[in-house]
């Protein structure tokens, strides 16, 4: 049977795997408003809800999504190759490609989004910080670098939107 | 008097900067459509250009026009300090910059768009082998990159739309 | 045990790796001499191997290579979970991941390694092409941008080594 | 008089211009010093300097710091023509170029200064939060993120060689 693309089916994939390792879309809202918040008052966690699923329709978002939590599954499952198994079960440091994956999602809504990423990734809000829980059985080393690049994604889109509304209403700009 | 960002001032500069600098919407377009016409029978030239003026919509591209048409006025000016002067006036090869911001304009329509920009930039065709020639007073050192990724980014474009079209039609997509 | 990261074993799995996917480290310096001998007329192949194993004694890269060629195999062997395995086993175009693990490598040795591997993916030169090759039983789906991502960076690296020689000697850089 | 290339001129202007504009090797070294010291108590400060150094002698690195504060100086005199003047002149939050030059430092480095970066970018350690104090004359809105990013670049550095020594020594990683 010839192949070709369904990209309803990456995109369902994506969402479903998404749950099954433990991260609702709300999880990641969260995250989004936690850290913006503060630079704008009337933000309310379904504007943030909203971003994240925008964020989520995006193929190349999807893509990493897959990738990220296929590597994660097969590490858990103890298939891969070794020394790569090592790495990536025991989220070596010095590995990196996890970063690179997420970098893919940061990059789609600009270099803005960077800065939020990588704070995410020291803090580790919320989700982020389940996910990097190394007790339990699940290796989440892709998955939650993923997270937090779709977060800062989000709050990348948000502060676009906002600067639109500023603009249309004519109001002032929150301070940096 | 207190700044806040105007967004279609910065939209409206990056439009008449390209043109200021010989670069017509359509010469882009024409690049977009010598890469794809072969993938796509029915491609028009009327589509690239309605991709191209989907891309030079979006703020981060706009933001790297700007900066880098700014750093070719000022090197075509000599009012560049030296040695950064010299190797934007020269187009340094080992300089690198002008290639940093071009790729920033291909990120964000996801890593397919990096393959065309290293084609173009490689071949030069139509308004890029222009701006990239060295026996008249202008320098185009950024240009050249930036309207090589514009061109890249719709033709990544142009190929995401092109599956949706298959996706609802249920037609079959062109081997690649 | 208490896991602790082998450098020395990362380093062989990627060269080992790469072998038994067909792909010798002469294959590689190859496309980097098809790239560069027409900028430098003294170019040795030797020069170039040189300089291929330079690339690949890097960590990133050889974490890069070991990640995509796990799965090349594991998309050979129907092992991945649908619709991720159907997107990688044909090498779908809107997939992306390929090239964000091969722009790792060539990030690594500066932007200008950018154009090089554009270029090496859409003409194909040697070992991408055979690696291209679709009616085998392999799936080469990252390991194509890997290896033009090496000669690339390669071709790159080149370019700087050769700069230093002009400078020692007081010889005029090519003309580019 | 034919342009040549003059990589010292480059790496000396570098280190005049950081000088310039206040940014001594040593604020630079503290803030890696700041970021790395809980992982490895042996840590001195004069490594991290070396590691600095390091950092700076690479040409991508130095050509990302002369783009960056001439920009600044323009900005600084009102030399750019508007908008850009005033994106850069009040340090944009949608601006995004001077992330990106930035990331083009933290990349030559691997993808794990990605974080670093990010982190240092938002609580703004040192030399970071004077670099980014708006009330004096300098704008440095390329700047503190051109700091950042060798900090963070330099902190990546150390943990590849604390890795070597580990393994030289036969020693056991800090837990991550």
């Amino acid at each position: 049977m010839k192949y070709s693309l369904n990209s309803k089916k990456v995109a369902d994939a994506a969402h479903e795997w998404l749950i099954n390792r433990g991260v609702r879309t709300l999880d990641i809202a969260e995250i989004t408003y936690t850290l913006q918040r503060e630079y704008y008052d009337s933000l309310t966690i379904e504007e943030c809800l909203a971003s994240v699923e925008q964020v989520l329709s995006k193929r190349e978002v999807q893509n990493a999504i897959l990738t990220g939590i296929q590597l994660d599954l097969l590490a858990e499952e103890g298939k891969l190759l070794s020394p790569l198994q090592e790495m990536i079960e025991n989220d070596e440091g010095l590995y990196g490609c996890d970063e690179i994956l997420a970098l893919s999602i940061v990059n789609v809504y600009g270099s803005i989004g960077l800065t939020n990423f990588g704070y995410i990734d020291k803090l580790k809000p919320g989700i982020v910080n389940k996910l990097n829980d190394k007790s339990g059985p699940h290796k989440h080393t892709f998955l939650d670098d993923i997270v937090g690049a779709i977060a800062a994604s989000a709050s990348s889109r948000i502060a676009h939107r906002k600067q639109e509304e500023i603009e249309k209403k004519g109001l002032i700009p929150p301070s940096s």
